[in-house]
């Protein structure tokens, strides 16, 4: 077979594979049901289950939660369910700060719930505990920083799941480390070095149910087939087009065309990052610099 | 109140919030039981529900997987319940290669499953976008890589949860950074620019059950209440001793003092770390290249 009928032959699987992840469809569950009886696996767990159910009702409170505490025994069923995640050579390398006093929440977060989850990366214990038995425990740094940062995404998302199970919400704030980080240093007492606030899982009761399910984009550019796929104009079309359709609920706002703009990437990549105000020189000096005094970074060596 | 009281009132809550958290065990169901009916909240959720069951199931299985192939079908639910994990802005700063060759899989994660799903964090996908509509989208470099870990690992670990309620199990690579990571990038083509592969699940039906569940840390030097709580000498011994229960199954291995060592510590902080070659400065120079070539690094601007 000639190079470019093998590339040829890539690309239609690629389209077969990517049409069959498109063609899924909360609504085939019957065609599924079909597939899986022609399957060889003899468990008889059914495609839609109760966990999955509760993945696929995920969804994002944006700090509209009720005054309803959460009753303890839930808390502590999602903190024993969260280190249920894997971890590199079952070391856990993360903390996780337990806040209830609202004002604290919003001190660190910005947002008041329940309850406040606080996942950190944290090597301080294994430290500790190797030096009480005359041992020297030190990280790698930056590598240690990112399988310690994987650890601890890993238990929160398990956390997340969890809360949504028991019928608990949350917000995540995915950007501890965008805002005023040495404010949740301090506020939580945070041991400087060998720790770092990665995401706060704001929980509670909605005071009302979001009005849609948020949609994701789940076919090209997400996932790839045997290798990577560089985006190709037509699917560069398909995913502008995707995100454009207000039905899907991809978009951030709704009303993006009326404020002038034709696709809803006009929007986010001009008025969406600028508000946020994006300054790469500034956000690489303060990420460095604290991660330079957590000890995760090691400039001397570079 | 004294400083002093203070600080004794706070130690005190927190021992007692710790307390409650060991208190708590499957076997406490009734307890809780009974403690749900006080609550206000007013779901009908079962305190352990299917979910719990699910995340409580989680095992990792170390490469013995059979020959059996995962139905399409159930790959694609893993895929499309994967990214409805939250992400920051909405912007699944994430792709995922799916792979089936065996070979191509060993030669990435050093194992063999049904399917692989490797993360990565990828911006490639956005600044093409941006760009076919003629506006530029550049990343927060560091910061940047920390939202888009974040996000990606989030999606990771949803994945495992939805594969374990599949019946399926993951072996999950937190390690691909630390390994030859540019076998990684070659064998799968990942753009050098704005990707960086993150975490490799292997995915498939065991040979066989795993003898025992694995235990986890999960109270003192893991869970902190309100604040940062350091150890003390006697959550130290706890934490030493906790480790050392074999019936707890924490330990990487049961024969850490058939090997002469007192506590399981004492092997994991010589023998384990020593035999895994962590040389610091070698370790951090590649990982600051390879950030550094995926642009997730600007050391100019330190």
């Amino acid at each position: 077979m000639s190079a470019k009928s093998l590339r040829r032959n890539f690309i239609r699987n690629s389209m077969l594979f990517i049409t069959g992840l498109f063609s899924f469809h909360a609504g085939s569950q019957k065609a599924n049901a079909a597939e899986e009886k022609q399957d060889n696996h003899s468990d008889d767990t059914e495609t839609v289950n109760d966990t999955i159910k509760t993945i696929n009702s995920l969804r994002t409170i944006h700090g509209n939660f009720t005054e309803q505490d959460i009753p303890d025994s839930k808390i502590q069923l999602i903190l024993k369910s969260c280190v249920r995640a894997a971890n590199a050579s079952n070391m856990q390398t993360y903390s996780v700060i337990v806040v209830k006093d609202r004002d604290v929440m919003q001190k660190v977060s910005q947002y008041r719930g329940s309850c406040m989850l606080l996942f950190c990366v944290d090597y301080n214990r294994l430290i500790t505990c190797a030096e009480s038995l005359g041992h020297s425990y030190y990280t790698d740094k930056m590598t240690s920083f990112i399988t310690g940062s994987t650890n601890t995404i890993l238990a929160a998302q398990t956390a997340v799941i969890a809360a949504r199970s028991l019928g608990i919400d949350c917000l995540l704030t995915n950007g501890i480390h965008r805002g005023d980080m040495k404010r949740v240093w301090e506020t939580l007492e945070l041991p400087e070095d060998n720790c770092y606030p990665l995401i706060a899982l704001v929980m509670g009761y909605p005071t009302e149910e979001p009005p849609y399910k948020k949609g994701r984009l789940d076919g090209i550019g997400i996932f790839h087939n045997e290798k990577y796929h560089p985006l190709m104009k037509s699917d560069i079309e398909e995913i502008v087009s995707k995100v454009d359709n207000k039905q899907a609920h991809i978009s951030l706002n709704n009303d993006w065309d009326k404020k002038g703009y034709k696709h809803y990437y006009d929007w986010l990549f001009t008025s969406w990052i600028g508000e946020n105000g994006r300054k790469p020189a500034e956000n690489e000096t303060q990420q460095f610099k604290l991660l330079k005094r957590s000890n995760f970074v090691d400039l001397q060596n570079l």
